[in-house]
């Protein structure tokens, strides 16, 4: 297993049994819920075992320190360890297990370093319970506001500010923290490939190159309720008919332009067996590599959904319920990390830039200090799903891809 | 207005208010809760104010009687007075208050009854509470065991039982009625239509041949659970494509078999806007004229829905939940009304004679008794909604026809 396997085995082993659901085996690590307190708790005892200054910002983000924290210029690392309902074991934890198990590689080099290195985890990044993603980072980058936070509420009622203190935290301190930020010279987050391109590639390690842009819209198809049982074919405004022909027209839109379209979510009114609904309501989420193509889809979607909506005597309204633009990751952090990583590689063996169409803390703080991405291999692809995997080999080479970017990037 | 339409039209404007609710402008008038015991409080009244004997049955039913029930040979005309979610007005209490305005009609025509006559509130007969329609007539004729009835629930727990209880009745009295169904020579249930066969045959009053065999299928499609944003069309095994495929299979084989079929209801999960469904579950409501055609409709729809399951790698479990044979009413009593309706009149103005594709207390009592109904022009066919009509003049027509029937039956 080697000196750096057996640092992130162990670690790996203890977070697995933390919020796993018995009976579906996914996660439930839902932020400031007892699972994401264990996961809290575990951070804390690894920043502290290894000697590093543990600290919890305004808000509620956890960061383990070496070196001095106001000298400014700092690297930082790290990813989350909240999950999506019934999520993998690896969409988050596996960037800040590989945080600390990179520390411990540079330790075992006994490597000179020259900027503060930093390992955070983000709070309340998968949005599972509040419905927002990335709201701690979002927060410190001042990209969500604290009226706005306030204003988030759980599904059972319970808001924001409630559950930070249920926590055992200061809801009053959160806000944006320039000051934090401005004493960080580069951030790089380690995550579980998303898809499978490292994969076809034949890849362990990846560095990403931007965020698609990406959306969610609401469609609303309003018809007549009716009887199932009595009402003739001819006589429906039947809704559920116009959604179905736009879910398979997202899907042909999206394989025109190569881009991705999903209706993962619905809901019906009266959504009766015996009934015709009056109501069907979907939301459509799209993402491209860019602009141009996001738009070809969703206005091709709209489009269709809109005679199709004619054909029944259906009313259709569009709502762009959120939208965020390309994030492309700084070129020449981006860059730094292709030198560093392909310095021993022939020309032909260069670690694969690679765009995804995943939301990471990484992309909300891209917008404020220079920020890259390291992917490791996902045989299947699959993600926000109990079968999310990567083989141990492959987090291994992560870590040791990491533990260099580190030492490239803060030991020079 | 009238003699009959003056009894009709005070009657209905007493129930209008009772379980409208406000911001739909629709019916919520579920069995065993406040609004229910509004409409029965009600029907008491009305019985009593015209001198007729009032019981409950051993189910809940309420029953309203001219002359001896012990008799035997009875005439039992009725319907109900619960509502499906938001369902309009007409559905069931037209039925109620055109028996007592028939009642009315025929002792101010002074005529002599040589039968027992009865009025009756079939109890629970929509199924909004507990998930089974018909639940009164089902008990009474041994169609739901004591057993069976025991189990149902609301969706908030509480066990028909106990909902009996806490209406003011003794649940453990509940169970099939033998005696009182032999008491009784044949019953005739007025009810608004619930289709346009009579607005387009020009007609104000109809008789039902048939009540359509019909059924209710679950069609479980099982893909896999992703993200959506990153995940590779290819990659997919997106339920949410099938189900679509599926609803439009549906309209085409239910168009092509001169059926009805409907995909109302939808469950997703996870039912994320950024997760590929794991699990859509849809149920299929068909109906046809016929055994056969409803056959070729459900096993063309299944034979689709497997087709374009295994196109995107879905697995597809089709679950038939419930299942009622066709329901012809009793052919003599039917050539009865059809001669008594048509007496004054040419051979091409005859009452038309037509199916119906819903259930109702009739078709449950139609496999114990002799059974017949009467519907009354509905000018868009719409039910189940707040916007079923139907328009006073027609509603007079009903009264009418139900007195000539009523005293054709029981007055001979």
């Amino acid at each position: 297993m080697g000196r750096t396997g057996g640092s992130f085995h162990e670690m790996w082993r203890e977070l697995l049994p933390i919020g796993r659901h018995p009976a579906s085996g996914g996660y439930r690590r839902y932020a400031w819920t007892g699972a994401d307190a264990e996961c809290r708790a575990w951070f804390k005892e690894q920043a502290e075992g290894r000697g590093l200054t543990y600290e919890v910002d305004r808000n509620g983000n956890q960061w383990a320190w070496l070196g001095d924290p106001a000298a400014g210029d700092a690297v930082v690392t790290g990813s989350h360890l909240d999950s999506v309902p019934d999520g993998g074991a690896f969409d988050g934890p596996l960037g800040v297990v590989s945080s600390f198990a990179a520390l411990d590689e540079l330790r075992a080099r006994q490597v000179t370093f020259t900027r503060p290195l930093a390992l955070v985890n983000f709070g309340d990044e998968e949005g599972a319970r509040f419905g927002l993603a990335c709201v701690g980072s979002r927060l410190t980058a001042g990209q969500l506001t604290v009226e706005q936070a306030h204003r988030l509420t759980d599904g059972d009622g319970v808001s924001l500010p409630q559950a930070v203190a249920a926590a055992g935290y200061d809801p009053d301190r959160i806000g944006a923290d320039p000051e934090r930020l401005a004493r960080i010279g580069a951030f790089v987050e380690l995550h579980v490939e998303q898809g499978r391109a490292l994969d076809l590639s034949g890849d362990r390690v990846g560095i990403a190159s931007a965020i698609w842009p990406h959306g969610r819209w609401r469609f609303d198809f309003r018809g007549e309720a009716n009887h199932a049982g009595t009402t003739r074919l001819v006589d429906r405004r039947d809704p559920m008919l116009s959604y179905a022909e736009t879910v398979l027209a997202a899907r042909r839109e999206a394989r025109l332009a190569g881009a991705v379209a999903t209706f993962g979510k619905i809901t019906v009114e009266p959504n009766g067996v015996n009934a015709i609904p009056s109501l069907v309501r979907g939301w459509l989420d799209s993402r491209a590599a860019d602009q141009a193509s996001l738009d070809l889809v969703v206005n091709g979607v709209e489009k269709a959904a809109r005679e199709y909506a004619a054909a029944h005597g259906v009313d259709l309204d569009v709502v762009r319920e959120s939208f965020t633009p390309v994030v492309e990751f700084d070129h020449a952090l981006r860059d730094e990390l292709s030198r560093i990583l392909g310095k021993d590689k022939e020309a032909e063996l260069k670690v694969p830039v690679l765009g995804t169409g995943a939301g990471h803390d990484a992309g909300i703080l891209s917008g404020s200090i220079p920020t890259a991405m390291l992917f490791v291999r996902n045989p299947t692809g699959v993600s926000h799903s109990p079968a999310e995997f990567a083989a141990e080999d492959d987090c291994v080479a992560g870590v040791l891809a990491l533990a260099d970017v580190l030492e490239g990037l803060a030991c020079r």
